[in-house]
């Protein structure tokens, strides 16, 4: 399903920058990762990386001794634009104002290193035909999965072969949630309680746990590795707030656990995509992903299976990869080719697999043989159903195991039972991720 | 202890290819990797790269009707050399003549692309000057663990983290060889015998089972990683032929399966490194490695582990990777610098680790106290004393843990024990190989 790709060599190649003399570089933003950047490129590893800059609002707030003399502190953006910096180094997040400063540097020719995926999400693909104009370089390889090489992995990693599929976890958050509630039995609400005390959640959790921040990953992945057109607002992203203790007991039951998963597939002409909860074999890479990990399986039609995984968040391993592509822009490798083109195709979450689903029967008489009777007419097949009574359970609940169908079949016949009155609160869906 | 690089700017550019024209590529060595090549190259997705020559002795034999038309096959070297392909494409193996064509390509201008270990373990710093002296590309990502991009995961995807230790699995032939002994409890004579039959080992498998092979790709990754020069003939190679099954019973009562791990350490100025069969956790990414898989993790001062895993032999996942240089270099991203200098440094295995113990005393009363007093006295430290008769043994064996000490301090005391008369056979020591 690749493209045709069009090549086109660049007649603009990257202004070399003399021998010797080290990349300026302009940081914008230093919290967690500004600080854990700066941490790096004092020591001596890196003697071709100098940095001139940081800029914060409210500059004094942030000031460290730590930091070389020679840096400038400021909360003035146009003293650093107007600066002979080389690279901006975009570590403030969120679209605004980071996607002006981004164009504006690179219309005054300076190259940009980010590790924004909201903003590479929206803008990628008009920054980076910016960059290629103006001989610069756009890198965000700290975009997706933090420490993890998975962009460089996949393109220029993979790029030899045709991607079928990607799957992973890519919200360290929520795994360090969900690992929690597998491995301690706790409930959500507890687990996340303790990822904002950890300083692994924000006060906010919302863009985490509904599955915004990985779907605006999962939406960069898919242009780097299937050269598709998709905006991060096309794929479907369910919370996983639904996720209960006895999901993970019923999950054991099969083998499986729980995971936020992330997951893109090309299916006649369509992409399949979506962020959602869902179950995956404990043996799996995905199932092995403990506390905040990320983890990357790609399937190739050449390579077959492919894993990346590793420190998807926090603070050293995300400068990790803002360091690698720093250097990546120092050695002034230009940006040779567009590219092969990207296609829109239509988006669509109605993968086909084996489902799992929970239910609250309605108290009344044979509601569980009524449900069974109108899934079965909804073409829903039942693999078997588990029951595992849950103390936090107001109302007991049953947990089917469904055969491989389209996840519009079965929502669609949940849909029916609960608008016929039999079940007592909206069942949970999740998909049975198959695993090789 | 990564040395200060010295970059310097290369102000020879790699000579741009016209907008449009495809990268006109010569393969030399139409075997499996060849033939997946020249299958994915015949498809659509690459119209940047055109397949022109077919070099390989007594050409005719090889000769196959679904290669286009356009493609010229040819014995002659000299013919392939004087064209006006842009790119080598070297897959004969070997050394000899490979590196007298590699280096002839070079000067001739034209890009080397190759998946030839040891010609890069015996060549690469030299070939990689000469390739940028020239504005050339020399690419080698199929050189280490096939289609697995752990060379590009490294550098640049973690460039910017300082590596203290890389771990893997680098050999498909023997994690085919031991994950069968494994899961189906045969002797590795049978395992290698059904490898071979399979394809998957050679009739003269010792560069595999010596850990030759691996340890040329263990010399690439270090100099990769770590920009140490090292030769492979400086890393210690053991072989893994003197598993036996009653080994895995051993190491299973240890939580552990057998693999043939590459690992390499810097420590104190020394680089510690070595290919030989090791005890790693079931749950780890080594233990999880099933038939001929690749695996390697890197462990980085900032980032913490990283994992790549995946199809590390076969023609069809190899050629994935070759593709993808062969792209890169279509793409002309020039080779900028010439990178961290190499720094040579001493080389060792004489990790400190625990250590598993195989051996078959003496047949004389109190050989086994002998033992154990004679290892105490050595200043080797006992955890536990495993018993498995296997009936394949002709003497019962005794399987020993023993606490983290000096390879070579056990070493030391098996050898004395054992020309103390207390072994009736040379003892197995193997590694146990920490997992976090």
């Amino acid at each position: 399903m690749n493209a045709s790709p069009a090549f086109e060599i660049s007649k603009q190649p990257a202004r070399p920058l003399a021998a010797q003399q080290p990349c300026r570089i302009a940081l914008l933003g230093f919290g967690t990762v500004g600080r854990a950047v700066a941490t790096i490129l004092q020591g001596s590893s890196f003697p071709q990386l100098r940095l001139e800059f940081i800029y914060n609002r409210r500059v004094d707030r942030k000031r460290v001794a730590w930091v070389s003399p020679q840096v400038h502190w400021t909360d003035d953006i146009e003293q650093v634009l107007a600066s002979d910096a080389d690279v901006l180094l975009e570590l403030a997040g969120g679209i605004e104002p980071a996607y002006s400063w981004a164009k504006r540097a690179l219309l005054l020719g300076k190259s940009v290193v980010t590790a924004n995926k909201k903003l590479i999400a929206a803008h990628g693909p008009e920054l980076l035909e910016l960059a290629r104009r103006q001989g610069c370089r756009l890198e965000f390889g700290a975009a997706v999965a933090g420490g993890v090489p998975v962009l460089c992995g996949v393109s220029p990693g993979l790029s030899g072969d045709r991607l079928l599929q990607l799957c992973g976890i890519l919200n360290g958050t929520c795994n360090y949630i969900l690992h929690a509630m597998e491995s301690r039995g706790v409930t959500l609400q507890a687990a996340l309680k303790e990822a904002q005390q950890r300083g692994y959640a924000e006060a906010e959790p919302s863009d985490d746990v509904d599955g915004l921040d990985a779907r605006a990953k999962l939406a960069i992945l898919v242009r780097t590795g299937f050269h598709l057109q998709v905006d991060p607002e096309q794929i479907a992203a369910q919370s996983v707030l639904d996720v209960r203790p006895a999901d993970f007991r019923y999950a054991r039951e099969l083998g499986c656990t729980i995971r936020q998963v992330a997951r893109a597939e090309l299916k006649s002409g369509t992409l399949l995509a979506e962020v959602a909860a869902a179950l995956v074999s404990v043996n799996s890479p995905l199932g092995a992903a403990r506390n905040n990990q990320n983890v990357l399986v790609t399937t190739g039609k050449y390579g077959g299976e492919t894993v990346f995984a590793g420190a998807g968040a926090g603070g050293a391993p995300t400068a990790v990869a803002v360091v690698s592509d720093l250097l990546a822009v120092a050695e002034s490798r230009p940006v040779a080719s567009r590219g092969p083109a990207l296609v829109a195709v239509p988006v669509s979450n109605d993968f086909r697999c084996r489902h799992y689903v929970r239910v609250v029967p309605a108290e009344k008489t044979d509601a569980i043989a009524s449900l069974r009777r109108a899934l079965t007419a909804g073409g829903v097949g039942l693999r078997g159903l588990l029951h595992h009574p849950d103390p936090h359970d107001r109302r007991p609940s049953l947990a089917l195991a469904v055969e491989e169908c389209s996840t519009q079949l079965v929502e669609k016949a949940l849909r029916q039972a609960h608008d016929a009155g039999l079940l007592a609160e909206p069942p949970l869906r999740m998909s049975i991720v198959p695993s090789s």
